[in-house]
């Protein structure tokens, strides 16, 4: 699983969709292709931009399942590791050499408290986040039968709706603990406001997200006055993380998509009213597609269909083009409207996914191209560990 | 890929969801269960449905994407073979010892023909669908320099509003221009009405599939008086085999969903007005999942999110159960409405999820269950095969 990959092993067409050396005109479709130019831009101008806000930066593995991409954002970005959802993701990154490594989750089924405690032992600082009290000498009762520590988070529900605890009081009785509890380290807040990041309107966002850093105030606050200091104070999203860097109460960024971008989040609009996808961050993820039918004059039909991208967040956009819309999709297939029939079978078409995570989750590989060429293929070295 | 695998050096919540023998309570989640009990009596029904009207079956290896389960509808289903929608797929199907595989698609692009025309090779029949006179020459240089024969159906588009062609001139065109080029053999007809197979109604779906057999008689007709026999007239899928079957016209029936069900196949009427998921089919198809948080008194959060199913037609069903709904789809997450906080964390839900296929195709394993232990884990062999 974690062994280096001899790409040259592997048949083009059938197990991968190109070759290093490969002219990008004969990757086969459909495939993930990554701009590697625009994917170091974009991590350098996030590793640069956390660095002069005096913040630490974990970027989301979860959105990428790479650890070579993880891997580049410690090296050109500055991150201080990953954060990620699942302990079999956690795993794989651990295994891959990143060095700090949250599940930005919960933990709970025996099985895999015990895979997490047994991660340090894979040389990774590992994190996990805790939403409820009964957590906690489960998880301790597996960092002691393995002789390890394991650092956690409480995780408060500052408006996502779905984990985390929602009043002070609760973070203090969970903090306090984790504090007592053998085998374990307290190590502060979790605070992702994970529902605000894809709304349209910057103020919109403001609003949402002025509203968790006051709880995450309040809960630093009580957890000082018990004598229990925050080391992480972690969230922020490609959405809201400028916001996390002025609280003064935030010191992590947990940034995902910032390194990719995909048509959902291109469409938030920046303090200026400009889309976030035409300066803020470039396009670097596309699903390379082809024409593979045109029977009928009006309609194109591409190979690049559920079974290539998630649809969850919208249909993809056409890179670069406005005279031909990708209109439907169904398993296989998807039909792009060409009202002045400009495509031919064959034509290639970058598509830029609604939603990069899961559409990152259906491939096996990262098709690296630079200058017209395939310079390299990175494995999705964590897809499908959804454990 | 394709060499045995040795379950025992999988590591169970890393690289595989369970182990055989385990009991199925046990299983890590979240996982694509299989009941195997209803998966063999849904494969047997529909084989028997088939001999008895003279049918043969194709079944649609695309749904499942797996070796092991298009061999059980071969032994149990009497199936003559798969379908599917790639040529990386169709390589799979072959390798693994299916011997007449349908490539129910267009193949354009010269790489991938290139693969088609060395299946034969793998001991495969090999067939693909063909709606532009202008891919014939290509298809037949490559079946010469391999030396094989490439069987060629010519694609009608009876509705569904993708590849095909719409015509009975242009049919018998195409299918001449087959007949005429040396390594390639013509076959008949692939006529799937994909867009009417999730209408609620059967009149509305028999109003639709009338369209289609008449464009189909019409095509056969006229391909009779060219000397032009069909071996194959194919299509039919779960919404719509019954009236194929009795067209007088179709020979040969492509279902899939049968086999597993999902919850939008499952709610669609029978001709008596009842849900087919209630009597014609069983659900054999689940995502297995666990609470994993409970902080909120009436939600419970679970580990099955976007990265374990598609939603691209509605958010799963929690099976069995009306206490409890999903109503909330996030990247890892699913809320579910627990009004009466009846689920406490660590409980397990059978979803079914709202589209087998896209579903499979993001996971790499099917747990096959009886009697409630793991009998035996299938690779989803095919996953991914998206070239």
């Amino acid at each position: 699983m974690n062994a280096p990959v001899n790409l040259n092993t592997l048949e083009v067409g059938f197990d991968v969709p190109a070759q290093p050396g490969m002219d990008a005109a004969d990757i086969q479709t459909p495939a993930l292709v990554l701009d590697l130019g625009a994917l170091e831009r974009n991590i350098k101008k996030m590793g640069d931009y956390a660095a002069a806000h005096g913040m630490r930066h974990r970027v989301h593995g979860k959105m990428h399942k790479s650890v070579d991409v993880a891997q580049l954002q410690v090296e050109l970005g500055g991150a201080c590791g990953v954060c990620c959802q699942k302990v079999s993701e956690a795993e794989v990154f651990a295994r891959g050499g990143i060095k700090d490594v949250l599940v930005s989750n919960q933990v709970r089924d025996p099985a895999k408290i015990d895979r997490l405690a047994r991660m340090p032992k894979l040389g990774a600082r590992t994190i996990c986040c805790v939403d409820d009290i009964d957590n906690v000498a489960d998880l301790s009762a597996a960092a002691q039968k393995h002789g390890t520590t394991v650092e956690c988070l409480v995780e408060i529900d500052c408006g996502a709706g779905r984990c985390g605890v929602t009043t002070t009081d609760s973070v203090v009785d969970i903090a306090s603990a984790i504090d007592a509890a053998p085998g374990l380290k307290f190590a502060g807040i979790q605070a992702y406001q994970g529902a605000m990041q894809h709304m349209d309107s910057y103020e919109d966002r403001k609003a949402k997200i002025d509203i968790a850093i006051a709880m995450v105030c309040d809960a630093v606050d009580g957890l000082k006055a018990k004598g229990l200091e925050c080391d992480i104070v972690g969230g922020g999203g490609t959405g809201s993380y400028y916001f996390e860097s002025n609280s003064g109460v935030y010191n992590e960024l947990q940034c995902g998509s910032y390194a990719f971008m995909d048509a959902d989040y291109g469409r938030i609009l920046d303090k200026d009213g400009n889309r976030i996808d035409r300066g803020e961050w470039e396009n670097a993820f596309f699903i390379l597609t082809q024409v593979m039918s045109h029977a009928k004059a009006d309609k194109a039909i591409v190979d690049a269909g559920l079974k290539a991208q998630s649809v969850d967040s919208g249909l993809p956009v056409i890179f670069g083009r406005t005279d031909v819309e990708y209109v439907k999709c169904s398993d296989e297939h998807g039909v792009v409207a060409d009202p002045d029939a400009v495509l031919k079978v064959g034509d290639k078409l970058h598509l830029v996914p609604g939603h990069c995570d899961p559409t990152a989750n259906v491939h096996d590989w990262y098709v690296g191209v630079r200058d017209g060429k395939v310079e390299t293929l990175w494995p999705i070295s964590a897809r499908g560990k959804a454990f």
